[in-house]
């Protein structure tokens, strides 16, 4: 079987680039010609045109929990269908920042590992050792340990100085011990906003692969990002720009146009 | 319309306890009775004869949303049947301990308390004040943040000292100011296995209410929680001992009689 940093590199190799498509549908910014639909079904045929438009250029896919549960009962079923739509050749994230005691953490893994089936995940560390080592029992998939986080209020937590480094020096320092004999399980998410945080990140984990959401409509410039990100595999995410390139019916080639000439900044 | 403090007086009122029974409907320990129905009406059957059984004397139910998701396109369905199971003068929370950006916030706000209809849930502290603000926006309804949770890896991050004081300190500390303006709309996660963590955070945070799991399987012992929850309200949670006190059908009336047993060691 091959481990997730092979798959990641497959994807990569494929596209040429490390653009990540983040799919956050919000309701309130589905495209007009959507709206005669039950939002359930919007929400699908939203997300597979995205897909369907952006997969030449994107080595990954990162669909936000969030979005999905708001669907209540129909949200299930519309994951499926989008993880159906994902190829092998690609990577499916699914971004739920899950955290909790390890006998619950070894069903949210199994619901998102087994049930959904996805090659990828976010987990919160908050809860500590026991909260993220059950995700990094499924060989071949990857857990991406909340790290630095590209919103404004993250600072405030992440970076409270505990002896002589910051919050999240010590949660990224603790992520080689964590997936100590489950080589390969485990990367870190770090904001695009924050590239010393990246720099730092890097140091602290060698050639783990690194996922930077905040490129785009929250702020991270990708220069900057690149450069603090050498030395291992990044997945650099793009939701909004990407997913409302357009709010008329053409919104699945204004999205390949948007994903095209960012996967043109991110070549691998 | 009521607060949420007056929420959970009502039911406190009405039950004379604090107990809360969690539902955590582990497909490997549901009682053999049920096994040959398909698992998402196992797991509804379950849950819906514990709700029963045990309602004399919870004042609330905790849904560990975990379990939910595991079962796939079936879980919602099953969750809004719990929902409807537990009536006004009951609480029931909605423990996903979620935690993200702003904009995915107010999305994760809008299924558990829109959506899914729930009086409170449970929210992760690790990215900041807009990951949590959120949930406060919905009058009447709960967010516990987690301050001190009581599982074993726990410490490694909540204990690390950040000046004077660890780090579960400052983040109950942070509580009140991002709380302010919404009154009612915030609590507290503490572990029961950690009563000076309870002790501590009751005189960071007065009178707001705290969610107390980890008496029982996770070995909490009910009086020093008492005695360290002492000057506001309290929930205090058991899933395992109540859930699985019989494996087989009379598996209702045992959890009838592990909570009666429960409830009177925690009269309000």
């Amino acid at each position: 079987m091959r481990t997730f940093p092979e798959h990641l590199a497959d994807a990569q190799k494929t596209t040429g680039s490390s653009l990540c498509v983040g799919l956050d549908p919000d309701p309130a910014r589905l495209p007009g010609c959507l709206s005669g639909l039950p939002l359930g079904d919007a929400v699908r045929r939203f997300c597979l045109d995205i897909i369907e438009a952006t997969i030449p250029f994107a080595c990954a896919f990162k669909a936000n929990l969030a979005f999905f549960e708001n669907l209540g009962t129909s949200g299930p079923a519309v994951l499926k269908d989008i993880v159906k739509a994902v190829p092998t050749n690609r990577i499916l994230v699914a971004d739920g920042k899950r955290g909790d005691i390890g006998n619950t953490a070894r069903i949210y893994a199994r619901a998102v590992f087994g049930e959904l089936n996805c090659g990828a995940c976010t987990v919160s560390p908050y809860m500590g050792r026991d909260a993220v080592t059950p995700f990094l029992e499924w060989p071949g998939r990857c857990a991406f340990v909340l790290v630095r986080t590209s919103n404004t209020g993250a600072g405030e937590i992440q970076n409270l100085m505990a002896g002589d480094r910051p919050l999240f020096e010590h949660v990224a320092g603790k992520l080689p011990d964590w997936a100590e004999g489950k080589p390969g399980t485990v990367g870190a998410v770090v904001g695009a906003t924050k590239p010393d945080a990246i720099r730092k990140t890097r140091e602290l984990l060698g050639p783990l692969p690194l996922l930077i959401p905040g490129v785009g409509a929250q702020g991270g410039k990708v220069d900057a990002v690149l450069a603090a990100a050498e030395g291992g595999p990044i997945l650099v995410n793009n939701s909004r720009q990407i997913l409302y390139a357009s709010s008329d019916s053409d919104y699945a080639s204004a999205a390949e146009a948007v994903a095209a000439a960012m996967a043109s900044q991110l070549r691998v």
